[in-house]
């Protein structure tokens, strides 16, 4: 299959951030998801926690937002500013060479593209709640209420910068329940769909 | 891998249903889509045009879908109980052989076993549009507007009876855009995934 650019969406604690790295690491290609908070960090000059957080998750709209940047950056709110930057880099790592982008409404920012192969990841929600608690470890705060949390926020952020619904198949290529198919299954599915040189 | 039924959900115009047929011939297990339909005419005495149609469309809500059995199906609609028998049929079939089931909330009916694989198949409208003109033919109507009228129909109905959302990714352990993998491309990964030793 001609696709050069992989894009991972996923839900929290699917292990897509897993697959697209070990994806990547298998296909000899670079992953961008930390790598991509540290270049947008040094770009930005915005701190990589803010950036982790705040570049996928809802879109602050209230008035403080504009108040620490002074309403600087060419009157835009962090968040979209944050949104700006964000779909630069991604359109300029994809312009530059084969990789994988994790999150981040890839899909969405490079969707003229024709050789990107968009993919979501997801599994159900007792599954993701083990695996964040093995993981990420135990919080104060349930882990269901945590899943909860992270993926309407991401949802939102979505579907705010896409006007898209976040999970619906029809946005994506290929979706994958992790759960059935195990992150290593995953991996070697994609791996498959990738290199198949039956298929284009 | 270890599932013995597989159930397609398609959005109307994505090649869904040929992908089942074909995917149940390579396997050398039954298919039910039209058979369904005849075995649900013959048990409930209702047409089959109308079982094909309401089956998977939105629930009759109107006094009439009432009148014509004249309340006498323990007081159900028509709606109502074409949904439990078709609900019944499909569990037995489940029961007594691996097959491949196309449409009819069939995910949704089977989700207690775990011997199914779920799997929904779309494409972008511009593709169905194309599709059901070379399939099914012209029409009075535009084919982007039969396109949504059917898939308005079948999301209704799915969410009336099962309250889920139709096409969301969570739904199905794998959901497919056909218009990149092509009929054929979806056949060989459904059957790659379903016979590769090295998965389970």
């Amino acid at each position: 299959m001609n696709k050069k650019i992989i894009t991972i969406s996923r839900e929290f604690g699917s292990g897509g951030r897993t697959i697209g790295k070990q994806l990547a690491e298998k296909l000899g290609i670079p992953c961008y998801d930390k790598e991509l908070i540290e270049k947008l960090a040094e770009q930005t000059g915005l701190a990589k926690k803010y950036i982790e957080e705040q570049g996928e998750y809802a879109p602050s709209t209230s008035p403080f937002s504009y108040a620490f940047v002074g309403r600087g950056v060419n009157g835009l709110s962090i968040s979209d500013y944050l949104w700006n930057e964000q779909r630069k880099k991604i359109q300029e790592l994809a312009q530059k060479e084969a990789c994988v982008i994790v999150g981040r409404c890839a899909d969405y920012v490079l969707r003229d593209r024709k050789d990107v192969l968009n993919v979501f990841i997801h599994a159900p929600e007792a599954d993701r709640a083990r695996r964040i608690v093995e993981v990420y470890g135990e919080t104060d705060t349930e882990p269901k209420k945590r899943l909860r949390e992270k993926d309407k926020k991401r949802a939102i952020n979505y579907k705010y910068y896409t006007e898209q619904e976040w999970g619906k198949a029809d946005n994506y290529h290929l979706t994958l329940d992790s759960s059935l198919f195990g992150i290593e299954g995953c991996v070697d599915l994609l791996y498959h769909i990738l290199t198949d040189k039956g298929q284009d």
